[in-house]
């Protein structure tokens, strides 16, 4: 820190389509002083994931979007450096939901304590932070998926993805990964053992679907949206379950897509073979995260469960990061950006 | 009955696309003979529904359909004619699923005896034959809607879509109907006592559903599918259910319609407002008959819930009178062919 002075990206503007720099604006205000109660805490890492175009609004959702003016949102990593409370030293690692800036305070209700002993520091971003619990609690409390059976998971590659196809692999479910792009399927196929990985970019996708799928889908764990999913809701068994996690194709679309529409076919599928769709978000359900911790922990801890970071240097290029994430150039790992 | 042979009308070829005529075949077999422990049924009255079309085989449904060359399926009411079974005694009513044929042999399993005291015998094949359980199955055992929220019901002047909608409102949901026509509208609004009903057809629909809707849709039974669905989706609130029981307007569509694509959006508006959307098919839950029967049969012989039926004359009028249902001619009353 060349200054003690409290550098915020806050929200400049509600993105009207896909986000752009522009909506962003660094701003620097005085190094808030804690109170009685409370503690200052420094961030170094901040968490760059999809859901926070959301935050920034986007017109027809029930997810919390921040105001304009405030910094903008996510979770981040910080360290305790002034404590007025009892439950924290100075030094303490924590997690924090703080958003784009330097130091916050908080009464210690919103702040996790983190033990670097137990697992890498990074991992409360990751898959022991918000993308780890979107895809336990997509996997465990949104549907029962039965062992046996084919469960699809797109964005496989992805933070969220890949935690959700592991848990499905660890419940005895034949897990089938759908990633753009052989590198990543690879991964999928190599590094996490799905048994099948499916290159939706590739020109012989449908061939790829049709090979990976002989038995249908039974559960459906959906992180992308976009046109891949017409091709894949016509393997729905009967009965089958899906989560609707995320869409990030769709995140940013302003206006629909041409024809044909695919929508009577997706609800003709769903009454004809009795397809459960539902979907979440974790503010409502953020009750269950200790829950998740203690399921993921152990797993992340030893290896059971993998994960990839990607770490970018510099407070400044926050929204740059988050952008990446939405043109194409993301690499599928879980993106850190750690302040200089 | 001019003979006595037993005329049938077989499956003669699965449709592709809408049913036809040439699809069913007359045909005359022997009146079979019931065995030691089997009754003889005469068919005096066949429902006409629109799951019919399911029943004719459509590619990709999990409904059972029924074989080439096998009667048309369907509930009939029909009278014991001869009886080697101590349960039944000739001139019992009962209702059948024995289809399209005059006689039929039974072991008694599938039969359901009636009580013309209790309630009109026709309403076995409506409020409290298959479309009623279709509605209370629904509206009872697939989401639990909350009273006090708006329920929305298309084909809500139809067999079932109206005992959706009588539910709802007892249930203390406020109803909104959606129908095609002045006569339809006028009647959910005049004699079924609905909150608010929308004419689909009309060229203020649009203007109609957001007048219709203030404060959005909690609740969705849909029975119709087609282009309105993508107008009501955008009034789906927080954690709205919709359950599909039909989709009336697609059962023949070969091709997909074209475009704008409504499906990412609705896939969006599952993620931003976490909706929950099921389906189910009464052959799989015919176990809670009963119970349906408990609760409807007192509501319909008071007249708590109200009915309509029509009648058509001729066994000879059984197919012409099933595609009726799909040419966009039908009143919405339940439809019945009445045996000569």
């Amino acid at each position: 820190m060349p200054e003690m002075l409290n550098r915020q990206f806050i929200l400049a503007a509600r993105p009207q389509g896909p986000a752009r720099l522009s909506d962003f604006k660094q701003v620097e205000t005085p190094v808030p002083a804690p109170t009685d109660g409370q503690v200052l805490v420094r961030n170094t890492h901040f968490s760059i994931d999809p859901y926070q175009r959301n935050l920034m609004g986007n017109g027809s959702s029930e997810w919390p979007a921040i105001d304009i003016g405030d910094p903008m949102g996510g979770p981040t990593i910080g360290v305790v450096e002034d404590s007025r409370n009892a439950d924290f030293a100075v030094g303490d690692n924590v997690q924090t939901w703080s958003g784009w800036q330097d130091f916050a305070t908080s009464d210690g209700t919103d702040l996790r304590k983190l033990d670097a002993d137990e697992a890498p520091l990074s991992t409360a971003l990751g898959p022991l932070g918000l993308p780890g619990f979107t895809a336990w609690y997509g996997m465990t409390k949104v549907h029962a998926f039965k062992p046996g059976g084919t469960l699809v998971v797109t964005g496989a590659a992805g933070g969220v993805g890949s935690i959700a196809a592991q848990l499905g692999k660890l419940r005895g479910l034949r897990v089938v990964g759908v990633a753009g792009g052989a590198a990543k399927t690879a991964y999928l196929r190599d590094h996490l053992g799905l048994a099948e990985a499916i290159d939706y970019k590739a020109a012989d996708f449908k061939e790829q679907v049709e090979r990976a799928l002989p038995d249908g889908i039974d559960a459906f764990f959906e992180n992308v949206g976009g046109p891949i999913f017409p091709v894949l809701m016509e393997y729905f068994n009967k009965d089958a379950k899906m989560v609707v996690c995320g869409t990030i194709a769709d995140y940013s679309k302003t206006e629909l897509p041409d024809g044909p529409n695919y929508l009577p076919r997706l609800i003709t599928l769903i009454h004809y073979r009795f397809v459960d769709i539902k979907a979440f978000a974790t503010p409502y359900v953020i009750d269950t995260f200790p829950e998740f911790l203690s399921e993921l922990t152990p797993l992340v801890a030893s290896g059971k469960i993998r994960y990839r970071e990607e770490f970018v240097d510099g407070f400044a290029r926050l929204p740059e990061t988050l952008l990446t994430l939405f043109d194409g150039s993301h690499s599928g790992k879980k993106l850190i950006v750690r302040a200089d």
